[in-house]
């Protein structure tokens, strides 16, 4: 009998082997480039054993630190920028169209269908706002009857669920249909930037790290029309703090958009706002698919 | 304000840079190759937002898995050969040396203090045989008053502290220290191999790559002598089943030894033992260590 053994030269390639029974094609490609790319790491920066031991235990704390509602390594992956990396690998998309980025862990409950123009800041905790856009397809067709999902913080930095006492249900969420010319407009409130949770070892890493746990201020969007590429994305608050380091690396700077103070009796009455009157303009551009 | 954004080609660059204040420079060193290696994965393999999720969610049983006694963890360091890497990359030495292995998860009490020639074996579970060797330095000088720790599992494949109910406390380990001329040697059971825990996650990945969860049959080892570098290693039984497909990658051709059946009245009688006896014969060579 001819033992290979594991050596520093051979190791990736022994355990590689290990895995040539898999029946699945596609586990057998993963755990095999898993096992190339850790066993590279690891002869990269050569643990100590001591520093093995700490890797298993900050990975046992992350596991601990998981329930129901705390996914704590989802927010591992966020904030070492995987799960902007998967996003970005997902989303290969025209450079016109809207760029995407992250869902994020609160759209966990459904946006409830509201009618254009309604009002979703129902604690009304921060300033006013109209928030609006047209959805359209790359070559500037608008989109009518596009679906534009809503959801965001309120002024304190807080979403819905993570105040089920203070703030009403579905508080700063809702589902539009755009009109005939593509266009959605809603009343909501400027969401305040805000921390992950950072009470857990990945709050530890991020200490340990000098990096702060905050997100800048946003609105998530999720559009969707027939015949196209739907899109998951924020649009960003220009001005709002963090925008040049959300700790999950979320930030495009073609998301970013100004509050805008306008000045328009016109327009606050198609709003159903008194003038003048802040507003957030958010376009979204879709890709077709083939279909 | 210029915003950098992470795409893909730039991802692990952009993550790498968030580490730039943090004080320990270990800790940026080590992070930033994790956030490298972890990245050219992704970008290897481009796994969908389902299969990410999946791996979420696989890391997270893991994490669930562990307890005070038991460690999914380095279970997973161990079938993923991450755990021999690190022993390797720990114990360079020379060639004449003997080669090391992984200390497994079974050192967790002490081994009692025995004297040379003591049974080891208080259940009598298995096959008896003598178990001796030398320890000698890398010039063949005996290494007087060596001290050599084995444990091992019982002739059924458990060691003690998995059946505390069955077996006695401290079977089959013993700290001997070697004589004059570096020998020991003591009265043991041939071991049998036996199943890493699959209950878990980790023994799902196995049965789904259609590995074995077995370990061949070995004593552990760990030799000290003054002036020297310790060696922690096992000694392998030849043609026990699972040498060449050890499920943590832990077998070395060097360490396999046989179950020698000797017919000679005058060792019988050093060893304390019936003529013929069976003999496992095991030198131990160590590398001196600059003072």
């Amino acid at each position: 009998m001819t033992i290979t053994g594991l050596h520093e030269q051979n190791s990736a390639d022994v355990v590689v082997d290990s895995f040539r029974d898999t029946p699945d094609e596609r586990l057998k490609t993963v755990l095999s480039s898993l096992v190339e790319h850790l066993h590279a790491f690891v002869k990269d920066v050569e643990p100590t054993h001591l520093e093995w031991e700490q890797a298993i235990a900050f990975l046992t704390a992350v596991g601990h630190m998981c329930d129901d509602t705390r996914q704590e390594f989802v927010l591992l992956s966020d904030v070492l920028g995987v799960s902007m990396l998967v996003d970005a690998i997902n989303n290969r998309r025209s450079e016109t169209a809207t760029d995407t980025t992250v869902l994020g862990p609160f759209h966990m409950v459904s946006s409830p269908a509201r009618e254009l123009g309604a009002n979703i800041s129902l604690d009304a905790v921060g300033e006013p706002c109209v928030f609006a856009g047209q959805v359209r397809s790359v070559d500037g067709t608008p989109l009518a009857g596009a679906r534009v999902d809503v959801w965001q913080a309120n002024g304190a930095g807080f979403y819905d669920v993570q105040q089920p006492d203070l703030q009403p249900e579905r508080n700063l969420r809702g589902l539009f249909v755009a009109d005939h010319d593509g266009r959605f407009w809603l009343r909501t409130v400027v969401p305040r930037f805000y921390p992950i949770p950072d009470d857990g070892p990945v709050g530890k890493l991020l200490a340990a790290t000098k990096r702060h746990p905050n997100r800048p201020a946003h609105i998530h969007v999720i559009a969707e029309a027939d015949g196209h590429a739907p899109v998951t994305t924020h649009v960003f608050v220009e001005d709002s703090p963090y925008l040049d380091s959300d700790t999950v690396f979320g930030v495009k700077e073609s998301l970013i958009r100004p509050v805008v103070l306008v000045d328009d009796p016109r327009r606050a009455d198609q709003y159903e706002v008194a003038n003048p009157f802040q507003l957030i303009e958010f376009d979204v551009i879709l890709d077709p698919v083939a279909s």
